[in-house]
């Protein structure tokens, strides 16, 4: 039992509803944390002794940053495709096809170090808890050894093999199918939490609706829990189908009906939006304050990917929430803590409170507001992890 | 004489144009540098012995950044302005006047201690050179002082007295205007490379045409080089004033006509972009792409303030120019080196060949293509410096 105060917290976001204000903010205040649980918050000038003393000089602390999708998972370099999407240039690089590929050729240790290094680049961020995805091995035996390193990083790992049809499987999609939902699903399921689906019928190697709800309804029956890739390229059946399956989340959202909003504000299943990869596809952003209006769990992830965005960064996601989607920086913030640990059915994470895990990011700032107010900047940085 | 051997580049961006395309490019290379200049550059195979070997395993080497336009002498906090900016909340925090008040009020060891954390903050973030403005004194004791200790961190300073006119002084326009062209002009140049005004008939209390031409005229005959902020707001007089004083720069070139543009191209003055503040003002963003197709010269720089831009990341208005601007990755980071060098009319900087300064700049990346293609992440390092 090593206890440790944090103080001198110019400004702590505990994101704690039941503190009132929307994020929960308390002044001068300490925090201490005992074997990777907070069991006192307080005023500074009120704060018992403990074993360890961290001052953070007036600075923010808020909650480690919850990124609820990614997919850390892969090998190879696209940033030549990227270049030619934002240049106008055609190029077929191959796509999801180059990134399966150089994934299946890498070796366990060559995908360990990278996953390793891109977990690493986003603690440096301020990010304590990611989810992760299988989804560029696209075999049993590929989609397993992904989800097997993945959760050598993460308890929130995500099986998604019905990423896409890969392309060697395009001439019998039903036998895909089979596989996603039999063996494939057998070999995963004892390292996932989460199945997730393409759900997706502007792509045509994407999956349809029908096809999406068997994928899940598979992975449900074999103790996964469900989320859902939704209305990214246009409006779709993906929100209606996650609502209906009780999804924990459904991400993306680019493109909402009214029909689907009503039926998010009246379910559980988060709003997961992805602005990095409306950035990096140049593509329109939602509304996510309209969202939150209309009574929906809002939450902002990544989806750090080497095809539509590969940044790793919440800040920058918090950023653009604000420039880009009318949130509030408050209402940002909220999302990418309390939010995106909705969106993985969580209440131990992204929220300082006696009892929930001691995951804490400092701010070289004096205040939360400077995360949108200073894109760019890389201002927070974790200075206490309760794993 | 220390001799130092960069070594195990894998891509060296020297951004050199005798070198034939547009970035200079050198595969596998190696850089040796001796009291800060560099003395060779050639194949890593073939590199000569030196005192002392940094290996950059493979990644990306770069000039060091040149952010050819900043205000960091200031004191005081305007997030909730920012906050109420972005949130369509009336709010009078006081803008500039809040800063102007806590910048006279701070001591000269608070303001060196700012300066100096932000000036960190951009070397952190892989800028070498900084240009930095007075503006926020607006007294000729006050503006000599930010002058005097902008000098301290950098030899690019600008005495920006005509920066609007202060609060205090709006009941006598034309007093102020002596004051800026007389004693204050008097205290700041030995202080000062540069005079700037900004020229922007759509704000009450910034400068008329023939206010800034006045102004730049007296500073040109106090032995200051010229540059403006011009065209921010509307369409307006700045662009050709600065062609026709001869200025190195005119920045912000939000909003320019054909005109404007047509006098760019046959001028040697550089239009510098400043997107950071696009993105903070949720303004529409210049088509930097449209204006090198017309022979303009370009530079990009944060103009990092407390009001319109607090962001320090010349990565981040790199991925911004890529985004929202029409410019290539490659256009990006020429006008974010050689580009922003040009608009401080240097050439020993922003350039990798033999006798430029040493100023390089790694990525943890292995092309330049990933500064835009990975927005928000904290690339950039530098990693050695010719000072
Ligand atoms: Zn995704
Ligand atoms: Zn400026």
């Amino acid at each position: 039992m090593t206890s440790t105060v944090v103080t001198n917290i110019g400004e702590l976001v505990t994101v704690d509803g039941t503190r009132g204000d929307e994020l929960g903010i308390v002044h001068d205040a300490a925090l201490i944390a005992t074997d990777g649980r907070i069991d006192w918050i307080g005023s500074a000038s009120a704060a018992p002794a403990a074993d360890r003393s961290v001052d953070v000089e007036g600075r923010c602390v808020l909650p480690g940053f919850v990124d609820s999708h990614s997919h850390l998972v892969f090998a190879g370099d696209r940033s030549a495709e990227f270049e030619a999407r934002m240049t106008g240039t055609p190029y077929d690089g191959g796509g999801i096809a180059l990134t399966m590929a150089a994934t299946r050729a890498a070796t366990d240790d060559e995908l360990r170090a990278l996953v390793g290094r891109r977990v690493a680049e986003m603690r440096a961020q301020g990010t304590t808890t990611v989810e992760i995805k299988s989804g560029y091995g696209l075999t049993a035996h590929d989609e397993a050894r992904a989800l097997r390193i993945a959760g050598e990083f993460t308890t929130e790992t995500t099986y998604l093999g019905a990423h896409v049809v890969p392309p060697d499987a395009r001439d019998d999609r039903a036998a895909y199918l089979d596989l996603v939902t039999g063996d494939m699903l057998a070999a995963c399921a004892p390292h996932a939490r989460w199945i997730d689906v393409f759900c997706e019928p502007h792509s045509p190697h994407a999956f349809t609706e029908e096809e999406s709800r068997r994928v899940l309804r598979a992975g449900q029956d074999a103790g996964l829990f469900a989320r859902v890739h939704g209305n990214q390229l246009g409006p779709g059946p993906g929100v209606l189908l996650a609502v209906e399956v009780g999804a924990a989340s459904v991400d993306h959202c680019t493109y909402l009906t009214g029909e689907d909003v009503e039926a998010l504000a009246g379910s559980d299943t988060v709003a997961t939006l992805l602005p990095g990869v409306e950035f990096s596809t140049r593509s329109p952003y939602p509304d996510g304050g309209a969202l939150l209006d209309a009574g929906v769990r809002v939450a902002l992830a990544t989806d750090c990917n080497p095809g539509t965005c590969y940044s790793s960064s919440m800040p920058f996601v918090i950023a653009l929430a604000v420039r880009e989607m009318g949130m509030t920086p408050a209402q940002a913030v909220r999302a990418a803590t309390a939010g995106s640990a909705a969106a993985l059915r969580r209440d131990d994470i992204g929220v300082l409170r006696v009892g929930a895990r001691a995951d804490l990011t400092a701010l070289d700032a004096p205040s939360y507001r400077h995360l949108p107010y200073r894109p760019g900047v890389p201002l927070a940085h974790v200075i206490l992890d309760g794993r």
